[in-house]
């Protein structure tokens, strides 16, 4: 088992290891006196983890309750929000009762949101079920849902009491879903780690099914630990953590602009190679990098173009909350493993986006 | 002007005076340069003070946008939550422009709680226009949405940029939304100021038209200065902070039972006085304490009789967020003046009740 120790407003463990689900019982004792859990979990997880889950639990003494919800990012709202938190009062919880994320992203979003303000605050615990969630949302403490205005528009910090990955549950992943924590795990290879993005580039890890599982929970570690370095400094997102947000900006206007019908990772991948055409193209960036992210994009079976007039996408990503007064702060890469965060004013950014989606590399 | 100064997570000034409203935009413009200010009212405090705010904002260069919702306690939910989110999306509010909560308590939770939660948490400003809000919920940072299951259950700790307090606005009060006030600061003087008991046990401050107004903004003062105190050692309500909950868990059990239609204030009051009885039955406080906070209760306009069942009263406040485990921590008076913590079994609350309100004083 390999531990990642986060230390933010709160200090927590995120733990990496082959069947450590079929344990979380035993892992959730070291942590708490027995109390009640309630179990957060979309319809599909819920199906195929949540009574392994379930029984580790009871089995160490643990009372569970049962929160299920329709899977997709449509549930990533108030109503289920309001739905969780009546579902805690009428069970009534209390603040040492205990909520565990049980899913990807949106469910650890949003039950995360829920435990942030259920009572002003109850312990939650992170179980990630998709690549995605494990290398980027379930540590860091961003908990949120969405509005029609936009994503995450809503949320709040809270820092998980603890993070159970266990990349055996990555295996049943469709080789897409797979693909979007690759992407995730690409950006921070270009963020830092130059070594990371050369291992994942050829594409060796594109099927869940095949790859070096050694390798990927390596790698994984190295995210998490990358992703630690950069929260411990900044928990609140008001300076360096916006480094993490590389490829996110365009990205969140491209999911929205398709109405989430682009997944988050996809969306990402494009705006990570939008960014570093734009970067090369203001010679931000040495020559050769949209090129090289391109390729790695293509070899793990990743989109890099997009449908999408400049006009949309920079509209959509507007209403980013990154945005302060006029201006927008993007992360553009300089070279794989280094990248620089530069403000752009809001006129400024449709022709930006033109610029990168018209020129050729 | 009187100053006071609150220490938490961050510093901001509660800034007490007569007239302090027709000024609010030159006052935040001390603390930000003109931006976006969201002014959230109900209707009828929208109607009585919106344009007087909407002006002073404008004419410092503050531009304006202003969201109504319905008056009352029921508004406090996750539908106009979702609404006011839903307007700042829309708006595009970013995180350098601004939220002032104008109204009473409830108007200070939902639109501190918004303000909390939109885009993980924008500034805003308290602009209190009931006397219980100014001397209460204005101060401290907790914010909150009532549920189904129950009062304030959902929220977030999020201190304000500013609180301004304009004891003229409490005139326009009714005589029964005064003494809502007036409950709660009976409640720090038996907390901890015999002084301010002794000043408003007599009832010369019951009504807003006539009462000493220059004596009543230095009252206000202590009682903010108390709050201060307490939450700048305990913002985050783990501790002595519970002490500021004397006579609220039984009043919000009652609050509930009567399904809203008792005030806080009314509620606190009886509360109050159940709270002194059962410390004078279990011995822990002096004798006479309870007579003595009846009278002034009375003196006041303010209930101190339950029309509820014991066993009612304690179901209802069995919800109540202080609860940990099985114990419930209550506040008991021991004299005017001092009060101590005790946790209670769940189990022993309705007896408790019982003898609060059967026995005689």
């Amino acid at each position: 088992m390999r531990t990642v120790t986060v230390t933010a407003s709160s200090q927590y463990q995120v733990l990496i290891g082959k069947g450590l689900i079929r344990q979380c019982g035993r892992l959730l004792e070291e942590l708490a006196d027995p109390c009640r859990v309630a179990i957060i979990a979309d319809d599909r997880v819920d199906s195929l983890y949540g009574n392994i889950v379930h029984a580790s639990l009871m089995y160490e003494g643990f009372s569970v309750a049962r929160f299920t919800f329709p899977h997709g990012e449509a549930s990533k709202n108030l109503t289920i929000l309001g739905e969780i938190l009546e579902f805690l009062a009428e069970q009534q919880f209390s603040r040492s009762d205990m909520i565990l994320a049980l899913g990807g992203g949106v469910t650890g979003d949003l039950a995360g949101f829920a435990a942030a303000v259920y009572l002003r605050g109850v312990p939650f615990v992170q179980i990630p079920t998709t690549l995605l969630a494990a290398v980027d949302s379930s540590v860091g403490g961003k908990t949120g849902i969405d509005l029609k205005g936009g994503k995450n528009l809503a949320g709040a910090f809270h820092q998980p009491a603890m993070v159970i990955c266990d990349p055996d549950v990555f295996q049943s992943l469709s080789e897409e879903e797979f693909q979007n924590g690759i992407s995730e795990m690409l950006k921070y290879g270009v963020l830092g780690d130059p070594e990371l993005f050369d291992k994942l580039a050829g594409g060796d890890f594109r099927d869940p099914k095949t790859c070096d599982m050694q390798a990927l929970e390596e790698m994984i570690e190295t995210c998490i630990a990358m992703k630690r370095d950069i929260v411990a400094k900044d928990e609140f997102d008001t300076g360096i953590r916006q480094f993490l947000n590389l490829g996110h900006t365009l990205g969140h206007g491209i999911e929205k602009e398709s109405r989430y019908q682009i997944s988050h990772g996809r969306a990402v991948a494009i705006g990570l190679y939008l960014i570093a055409r734009a970067a090369e193209r203001a010679e931000i960036a040495e020559k050769g990098i949209a090129r090289q992210i391109r390729r790695a994009l293509e070899n793990n079976g990743l989109p890099w173009e997009c449908a999408f007039t400049p006009s949309a996408v920079a509209k959509a990503a507007m209403n980013d909350k990154k945005r302060r007064g006029g201006k927008i702060h993007f992360v553009f890469p300089q070279k794989i493993g280094s990248c620089r965060i530069i403000p752009i004013p809001v006129d400024a950014m449709e022709e930006m986006v033109e610029d990168a989606m018209s020129r050729e590399e």
